[in-house]
């Protein structure tokens, strides 16, 4: 099979080679697309009580042995001195340049025992690590289920059930048959689930309590049956989360899902890398979608300060990759921040009628997940400048608005309003985009995460007024 | 398990029944949302080349024995004298008392065997008409897939795609090795897929030629590639079609897929049905959706003359069930017709808009697929009269717009605009909706089947203008 390496030499640039993917759809796979309706499960993590199967849609990833600690610490920007048994973190490895690869979630299991879930660049990266560094660990590797099984069987080594919002303390408890600990944020305890001992992880959408729990997959069925019946119990009317409504809890927290690694450039160890990463891997095969178009790849990747996370960094960590990078990359002037986009009322109606009028149209919005790559990236602009990326999007039933996540440039501040141009200016190869052309979405700058408190306190100069 | 009319009893009507099922989304299952997109792959149906696989969303009865023939004519409204090996029918029984219960689609495999294939309501009255009337048949049943099945395995009797589209006649050839037989409309023929012979009827959409072949089951991934290299030997982009785009293709074609059975009333073999009936099944967990609300389950009922079936009719078989009914029921003034509406575009972006106001919204519209349960029934008012009801609905990415199929009052001509009610005027249990208020939609009648040739032609009164 030919490598990354190999595909790039086809291309102009790498750019070009992920704009014309055809890999389709970045989707949630397996789970139903709507349990319910994808309204009511977004309004459930709000006021109610979700359910959301997270057992298909990320590779997991188990590092043990001798040097697993060490591997993963010299891996990742996280401190690592208080990683304690009972502990999980947002695990964030970057390119020795200082560029976000992706991220994970880390789980700590045993001294010598880490769980890692999350996107493929991250997994792909530790793999190659491991052998690249000569490192003393085991990996196993369980790579997210097929995006289209289309009736096939799909088995993962692991369930993984997330329950959300306000009213899941009182399952919780039906489940736990009792209270529960108290899980601290980002902390892991065992709980009872009918007659399992399982881990839970504290986990928190938009300030609501939650749990996260897994075990061996063939648990699934009774896991899954006996949450449904403690919610019963609990008299709590949990709303089970299909794929359409999945991916948008993410605007709400504040989460960037899909930065593009940063391994397209780069030499040395990146350049064996490439050499290492196979054609069918997602940094191959993965899209790029949106309306920036640069020559330069380089343009489309973010470091760690600019997505918020500068304080994981362990600056007493004795060495990792892209500590010297960070070092620089620190307060620089020209780091951007992130935020959150509010896109104009008007502006996607007029996008929307497009789709009913002779001609080609502006690029359809799809509801509520309009992202048609693994990665997208619109720009944002103020006049004729580009100050920022779009890089996430979907529509909030709760926020009743189209909202994207994304950076923006240092002097941009909350309350602006600036243009996003929405749709690609060219015809690419991808499959996941119909023909259209570029329209023009005034987005206003919102904190991230996004709230509804900050919304009323700023936005009423639009949103509340007709324009 | 309790019976249909044990669960009616716990009902002020079966109108409530229905309209309170917490049964979901009425889904095409398994198969993929998107393989490209929903609107490329609605365009391909029109433009170039199509392939649905439908393997799963219908059930499958295969009715064979000495008595096959005269069971199935005795049950169905559809003259039989012409049924020669080669045909295929669509399939029609009505009630003793002349209402619609379904419709299959019929193939003749054998002198004394048949294939069945449709929605449920069709399946389960001839299971039960076999045993209740004593018929020498043997029937296989081959269920639907499930809605959700969640990673499991789904497997079916046989596997069956459809290619359609202009450019679906190269890919034929390819398949075929050589040209194909000209199969006439309806018409069944074998040919040649790679190595295997299989069935192929000749249908069509919208004028454009197209073939529905079928199989074993276990030959379903050799038959798919063979049709993909075939396109692609063809050089022809043939493009899958997902479930979300899949159900609108009716819409431009004009088949009313979701008509209610008329069997919750009437005396005799109908009531022993309604004993007959598990509380699991299609007529008893189904749903109504819609503005239309009245105490009188009749009122949900079509008649075969209404939805465009009266020359089906086998008025010269001496009997069948439903025979008197009908002739009584023939040119009846109070018979409707089926027509095509289209949705006034100011209107639907009124709708739409309110996801982006606050307080309760008008009930939102799913693209491409709005409808929200098994069987729609939307008001189509003029002034305030009911002169109309709504059955189908779905965007068409060809035509520009919103259409549904219905039928109306004999004195509403083509070209009428009248108003639809759009969303339920109370709260219901169903799962499938959220909260939301009534909406007025402004709906222009159009013949069915719809095509741009009658819209051009007629419709720039208000299609082509703004408001």
């Amino acid at each position: 099979m030919p490598s990354l390496n190999d595909v790039m030499k086809d291309w102009k640039n790498p750019v070009e080679m992920l704009r014309n993917s055809r890999a389709g759809m970045y989707v949630y796979p397996v789970v139903t697309p709507e349990f319910e309706n994808w309204r009511n499960e977004q309004a459930a993590w709000r006021n109610g009580a979700v359910l959301f199967d997270q057992s298909h849609h990320m590779d997991e990833l188990i590092v043990e042995g001798p040097q697993a600690t060490e591997f993963l610490a010299y891996h990742g920007i996280n401190g690592f001195g208080n990683f304690d048994l009972n502990r999980a973190k947002h695990y964030v490895p970057v390119t020795p340049n200082g560029h976000v690869i992706g991220d994970h979630i880390i789980f700590r299991e045993r001294e010598d025992k880490y769980v890692l879930v999350g996107r493929a660049p991250t997994s792909n990266w530790l793999m190659f690590c491991a052998a690249y560094g000569n490192w003393n660990v085991r990996i196993k590797y369980d790579p997210r289920s097929p995006s289209r099984p289309e009736g096939e069987r799909v088995l993962r080594t692991h369930y993984r059930y997330q329950i959300q919002g306000p009213l899941a303390p009182a399952i919780f408890e039906k489940m736990n048959g009792g209270p529960v600990p108290d899980i601290k944020f980002f902390h892991v305890d065992w709980i009872n689930v009918g007659n399992k001992k399982v881990q839970a992880l504290r986990h928190g959408m938009s300030g609501a309590p939650g749990l996260e729990i897994w075990g061996p997959y063939e648990d699934k069925s009774y896991i899954l049956n006996t949450i449904l019946e403690a919610a019963k119990d609990a008299g709590v009317d949990i709303v089970r989360c299909g794929s359409r409504a999945y991916s948008t809890n993410t605007l709400e927290s504040g989460w960037i899902p899909s930065p593009l690694p940063g391994i397209y450039t780069g030499d040395g160890m990146l350049a064996e890398y490439r050499e290492w990463l196979g054609s069918d891997m997602y940094e191959a095969a993965g899209a790029i979608g949106g309306s920036f178009v640069s020559d330069n790849i380089e343009d489309y990747y973010v470091n760690p300060f600019e997505l918020g996370y500068g304080f994981y960094i362990g600056w007493k960590k004795d060495d990792f990759i892209g500590k010297e990078a960070l070092t620089k990359m620190k307060d620089a002037p020209t780091n951007r921040k992130k935020v959150t986009f509010e896109w104009n009322k008007e502006d996607v109606l007029k996008v929307i009628s497009s789709a009913f009028e002779e001609g080609t149209p502006y690029k359809w919005i799809d509801f509520p997940q309009p992202n048609y790559a693994s990665s997208s990236a619109d720009m944002v602009m103020h006049g004729d400048k580009m100050v920022g990326m779009s890089m996430f999007n979907g529509y909030s039933w709760n926020e009743r608005c189209l909202l994207s996540l994304g950076v923006v440039d240092s002097s941009v501040e909350v309350g602006d309003v600036l243009t996003m141009k929405w749709g690609e200016p060219d015809d690419t190869a991808k499959t996941s985009a119909e023909p259209h052309k570029q329209a023009e979405i005034r987005v206003r700058v919102s904190p991230t995460p996004y709230s509804s408190e900050a919304r009323e306190n700023y936005a009423d100069s639009w949103r509340t007024k007709a324009a």
